[in-house]
């Protein structure tokens, strides 16, 4: 049993109207094994319903973090996730939570792993999914995909707990790898960066200019960089933008 | 994907006390495409409460059957199960809800199957599980094992879906892919494209001016690339060719 790694997931609940889903959220969690819940900008909290929901779990509310926005509820984590049920225009790397569990669990993170889970009513916005490295899809009745957020947070958590139960761990799989993994601070401004400087250069489609930050977004979701890898592609831009004073 | 296998199960509910978990047992079954729902001697049923939580899932309520007793409940099934939070003084045959949803989808197994569900506080009697060919346990923080009535019913149908999908894991993950892959030879002109605007840029380590070239064909090779990324990379190399030819 890998309770280390159960330890390292932050359940992250966005924008959450009805504080009773807060507390099954918290019931399912401490269930389940996990201890860390981060609520963005919850409508109300602490509340009289969460905690008759949360059972014997009032101590997950009671450690519960507090943020005003996405980013600092992600702050230093090595991966995100975003659960999501639609099909998005542009596609993203999506998995069912057992095949999350799996990447959650793989021994190339060492951090803090993040699940956004979003807004009763419309889930997670674009932008929120787009901060994400991997979509969690669970599979539904197509003519009733709509889960309660509890009971989402309780899919997701049984498979991290049956990932964990089952994991042998094993030492030094990948020693090998040279550089630790950027976190999505570092990321996040990385993305900035390029946009900026891609902005600079005038590298937009007049039709779509969105789109192609959404592409290179997803791009390097794809892969998890290092922090080497993060600081090469700064280094590039700032030559760039270096290059460009020079000719203003 | 397997429907009617979905269609022959009966969640069989029994004395519950919150009408709540009555709808949220609906919704969780809708969810996962589950239809049969029986009601052995429910508190309140209907129930505004009941209602209110099967949001969507009102169809399912209002087909619920409602017994007098388990053993109707399970009349005419071929398999019957329950779910068990506790150690035995008997030992049964115990599996966790992946490997119960394996036993319900069995090809021997070809009549109706039931899901017993117990009380909120104390579970199904012994008499009750001795009804059973077999009891689920699901794997949970031996510190706090109680699960949420709803909570349970939805990882057991979580599970039973996932099973009746073929247990064909991935959920479109490169099925619903918008570009096909890049070639190698595409990429490899990718690389020597940026290598060339880098060079003139004069972003090159003088200490060891290969090593960075290595390591971003090492992050690309990660990444997969299809065809409009790399696109969308040599635009961007040829935008700051333009520059620099116009600075020349």
């Amino acid at each position: 049993m890998n309770q280390a790694l159960l330890d390292r997931v932050r359940i992250v609940l966005v924008n959450t109207s009805h504080p009773g889903n807060i507390g099954g959220a918290a019931r399912a969690m401490k269930n389940m094994g996990l201890t860390q819940l981060y609520l963005v900008e919850p409508r109300s909290f602490p509340d009289e319903e969460a905690t008759w929901r949360a059972s014997n779990a009032t101590d997950v509310l009671d450690g519960a973090v507090v943020v005003p926005s996405v980013e600092a509820a992600i702050e230093g984590c090595e991966l995100v996730l975003g659960t999501s049920a639609r099909e998005r225009r542009i596609p993203w790397p999506l998995k069912d939570p057992r095949a999350c569990a799996a990447e959650i669990g793989s021994s190339q993170i060492k951090g803090d792993i993040a699940i956004l889970f979003g807004r009763e009513d419309r889930g997670l916005t674009n932008e929120e999914l787009q901060m994400c490295h991997l979509h969690m899809h669970i599979p539904t009745n197509p003519e009733y995909s709509s889960l309660n957020l509890a009971a989402a947070v309780q899919v997701a958590a049984y498979e991290l707990r049956m990932f964990a139960l089952n994991e042998v761990i094993e030492v030094n799989e990948d020693a090998g790898w040279d550089f630790p993994l950027a976190n999505a601070a570092d990321i996040e401004r990385m993305h900035q960066h390029m946009e900026a400087t891609l902005g600079r250069i005038k590298f937009v489609d007049p039709q779509n200019p969105k789109q192609v930050f959404t592409r290179l977004r997803r791009m390097f979701a794809r892969i998890r960089m290092d922090q080497m890898e993060v600081n090469i592609m700064r280094g590039v831009f700032n030559k760039i933008d270096r290059f460009l004073e020079k000719t203003d």
